[in-house]
């Protein structure tokens, strides 16, 4: 209990110091910028968001030996970059809100929610060429572009029944895991170490990624609202094949797959099916497996680690370590 | 009129090799790339554009001394970019077509125009980045977020009657110019060259920018739709400031300023009042001082060329002060 509370003090240190940067970046765009488009960045940016991407590139950097304050200034690029998803990604979910508020869509409208989010974009890759090269520049949109087939993908698995876990994977891949993935790798290239640790904190992000999303996925189902911020069953109602889903359908007789099947056709259906699919899927221990999963690839995270000697980077190192743990006990 | 020919047989040479340019690289991203995406993004990307932007990197590389083939990998990156903001674009103003053609938002849909458009933002960045370095991804990026910046002050003008031409010009280099600029000054920095050539071939940009959004504009009035592929009158409707009504606002007398004002401050009125309008403009020579602003930048845009001497680029510079005069006389 003790190491969660140091943990998250260290954690919120450093999203302060995050915040900060973001602030100074925005009061000084300010200057010559639209005031509406500053107000949309402000509400979009600062909310409550737990800043886990810009945070491992810190983490990543200093593990790697360099420690100069500027690295918060290549961190924000990446809070910006998933901001500017979230932002297309409300105006295509239809989302009413983000966080327990309205959503930047809904609030601003669609006008906003799109600009607002491309100018984000293009700032946050403004910001890793400059001041992290053109290679952390192609790690970076890569993993946009990763993005961006991980939606397609998503869109197109949408209500499928007989969707694969790989679908799966390859989903969550290019939903979350690649961009986390990048966070960690460009820290190592800003810190100008080589490619075994690359290599080692690319791949531990990787993990970190797809175990965040598939407990993501978990509290839609099992998460209570006060504590996400977002109504459970959301993922149902819009049709997504999120993993516990897939190992239920996989599992299930017959007579439970038709039913499955039947609700997932039906968008009116699915409206209002939320309580008989989450049983089918604790019948068919969908929780659970999906659950295991979730650790499993946390400890394959963990394992990256063991290339960094404790003694090196001993706290960025632990807080890596921690992470993993926090990722997988989130509540919201 | 032999002239012309000689200009437009060089304009399309140099489109057809940037489009060659184009299919190579989407053919190389199709084997990783969801196969929905690579449709739509070749959708989007060959219809007919003009491809002012990337000839305009080639010509400028060019003229700066620079002249080998990789230079159509960077130049499309700017029809990149310029496709992906008309993708955002058509979903911001409900376009049903593009070009003659379903617009990407109405064939594939809200989803496939958002995703398909960050997809190409996040492309042509790294593209600049890696060819041209990171000063030159710098003046993109800014390009960039002075396109959104342009979009947010468009939106806010909207049916504004008090609307000023410096608004209206501060809007237009948003939209067009500056990217127009950036595609020249990038040319300049790929080819290495100073000072005096980057500022040249930027304001050149930059006032041709002016000029074709101006005449952009006048097209919406007075364009035949047989030869613009959309319908007259958009702006209107949309209740967008462009120069010719907000010159005719300016010019009015009372009753036909408050007449003006009715029809703008209600989107049912404008979408019946296009030719009441029309006249109203043309009453106060909207038009044609529009025409002649235009001419003005299209004149500031000619001098710039005078840094280069006739001899040193002397087929670019021609193919450059073309342009110009192209721009002016275009129906389309």
């Amino acid at each position: 209990m003790a190491d969660t509370e140091i943990l998250m003090a260290a954690i919120r240190c450093e999203s302060n110091r995050i915040d900060a940067a973001m602030h100074a970046d925005l009061d000084e765009l300010a200057v010559t910028m639209d005031g509406l488009l500053t107000e949309i960045l402000r509400y979009g940016l600062f909310n409550g968001g737990k800043r886990l991407r810009p945070l491992l590139v810190v983490l990543a950097a200093r593990l790697c030996g360099r420690s100069d304050p500027a690295v918060y200034n290549l961190a924000r690029a990446f809070e910006y970059l998933h901001a500017a998803t979230l932002m297309h990604d409300d105006v295509i979910d239809n989302a009413e809100t983000r966080r327990g508020r309205p959503s930047v869509y809904k609030k601003f409208g669609l006008v906003a929610a799109i600009l607002a989010g491309d100018f984000l974009h293009a700032r946050s890759m403004a910001i890793v060429g400059e001041l992290a090269g053109t290679e952390a520049l192609s790690v970076f949109s890569e993993a946009t572009g990763r993005i961006v087939d991980g939606e397609f993908l998503q869109m197109r698995n949408a209500a499928d029944l007989n969707l694969l876990e790989e679908d799966y994977q390859r989903a969550i891949l290019g939903k979350t895991g690649h961009l986390i993935a990048a966070a960690c790798e460009i820290g190592v290239i800003w810190a100008g170490r080589g490619t075994e640790e690359r290599n080692a904190l690319r791949t531990y992000g990787t993990h970190l990624g797809c175990a965040f999303q598939i407990i993501d996925d978990l509290l839609d189902y099992q998460g209570e609202k006060g504590k996400t911020g977002k109504a459970a069953g959301n993922d149902l109602v819009e049709g997504k094949m999120t993993l516990p889903l897939i190992l239920a359908v996989h599992q299930a007789d017959q007579e439970d797959r038709r039913r499955l099947q039947e609700i997932l056709a039906d968008a009116a259906h699915r409206r209002c099916a939320f309580a008989e699919v989450s049983r089918l899927i604790e019948k068919y221990n969908g929780f659970s497996i999906s659950r295991r999963k979730a650790e499993e690839a946390a400890t394959a995270a963990l394992s990256q680690l063991d290339v960094f000697p404790d003694k090196a980077g001993g706290q960025e190192k632990a807080i890596l370590q921690g992470l993993v743990k926090y990722v997988l006990e989130r509540e919201k």
